[in-house]
């Protein structure tokens, strides 16, 4: 971290946020940037007291930097990397990113990027969004995965590693690929079946609102997060997505053969081995 | 509370150890008693710091006591209610229980019980299990269900509110079938949506778990709760259950028509219809 000079963030949201408010308390010495594309957002970047040097324009807020971190929906990446490589980068500049999918990205931004571009997705959020719900402490043991390729050069990836430590993040890394498959597994699912338990227990009977309990509450928790962003997500990696919906289709058929049938048996077995698969989480904190 | 000179738990799980816990705390005037089917509850109650009398005999458990709370399983009610009807009861003994079904505890019980038995069910829990996992504050503004039946006699049913609003508990009534259906929504239906999306995201790629993050945790966290309790809810509230399963595959069967046609205005507008439903939600303390 000590070699990042410049560190640029283009997109002051809830991980944009974070990030500076993060690298402030962990990495002083960096002078940092945000980029975004209203005036507007500068006021809020200063009520987060983020001492930060603040651009709308996408080739300024490049130049120099020696590290980019692009917070923003995955869709508009590629046109902000468009202005990024128009930019006098520095020699040794990275550009990464948060984004939740990174076949897409990876795809779109490497040939106008080149070996420069390293995908990063650190498994941190929030159902809720923008720079008012920022923390510092948002990447601390949060699962950090990095996306090399063939192109990237070992000293970028090692420096990008570099930077993630940092932060608190322990790292992980996947083909981009394998990254989507996985995230499909482990983070889009689960927000997508939210959404299904919420609209199955409440569209037909909102008043039911007043009986719920912990259960309810934290497993549709994720089900209050940005309907925009989450499209994004899900279009940007919708055939991982798919399958992971069918098996979960297959697995509540399973349940409901149980529990059609009054087999008590079944039922009972299905529970054991979701029990025993969910006791394999670490707990919030442990790697 | 003050009237309830004797107060007998049965079953010392997390929710009898979490009542004698409250009680001892907010009604100190009380005079505990516990029945476990084993011997052996006696030191886990003890070591919890709890003073109250100990039976292994459901009958002498019961004699002269006001207040009798079943916190046993819904299926062996039956069985401790038979014996409790062999006690001398005092003349204004209620009996209540802290099952997650009613229509079968009350068709069970009222024939054994008569007007004394009232059913309740305090929203509160935890996917862990036993005395050790106890609280005092577990029952501290969750919504209570009561299921009151023609019988009921007033005097039992305002001695009984009162008890659980001692507890910080808030309270609803419900006839037994509405109950079923109200919590098949807001509590069975999320259980078995966690087990689904746990077996669909791990079942196939344990390894995948090295990738969790805050959403995944929530969204599956009581799928980590005890198998067989479940089975024997799941199995006592079948009907209800079945509808809000097969709702709940309707909904699944809608978001993937819109993942499968790339129809993103679609799944904006699903996503959208469930935050807006999730947002309706209290959080934790309110009601």
């Amino acid at each position: 971290m000590s070699s990042e000079r410049i560190l640029s963030i283009y997109g002051p949201g809830l991980l944009g946020g974070s990030l500076a408010l993060a690298i402030q308390e962990r990495a002083p010495g960096v002078r940092l940037r945000f980029w975004a594309r209203r005036e507007s957002a500068e006021v809020a970047i200063r009520a987060r007291g983020i001492a930060a040097d603040f651009f709308t324009n996408a080739i300024d807020a490049a130049a120099g930097a020696s590290l980019i971190i692009l917070c923003t929906p995955v869709e508009t990446m590629a046109e902000q990397a468009a202005q990024i490589a128009k930019a006098q980068l520095a020699a040794d500049c990275i550009v990464t990113d948060v984004g939740s999918v990174k076949g897409r990205v990876v795809q779109e931004l490497t040939p106008i990027l080149g070996h420069r571009f390293i995908g990063s997705h650190p498994m941190a959020g929030s159902e809720k969004t923008g720079i008012e719900a920022a923390r510092a402490d948002l990447f601390q043991n949060a699962a950090c995965l990095l996306t090399p390729v063939a192109e990237t050069r070992l000293a970028d990836l090692e420096r990008l590693r570099s930077f993630w430590k940092t932060l608190g993040c322990r790292l992980l890394e996947f083909t981009p690929e394998e990254h989507d498959a996985k995230v499909a597994r482990i983070s889009h699912l689960p927000h997508m079946m939210a959404a299904v338990t919420t609209l199955a227990a409440l569209r037909d009977d909102p008043a039911a609102v007043t009986c719920v309990a912990g259960g309810f509450r934290d497993t549709t928790r994720i089900a209050g997060g940005d309907p925009g962003l989450w499209t994004g997500i899900a279009s940007a990696n919708r055939q991982a997505l798919l399958a992971q919906l069918k098996s979960a289709r297959d697995r509540l058929n399973e349940l409901l053969h149980f529990i059609e049938n009054a087999d008590d048996v079944g039922l009972h077995q299905f529970l054991t081995e979701a029990k025993a698969l969910r006791d394999t989480v670490p707990p919030p904190g442990k790697s």
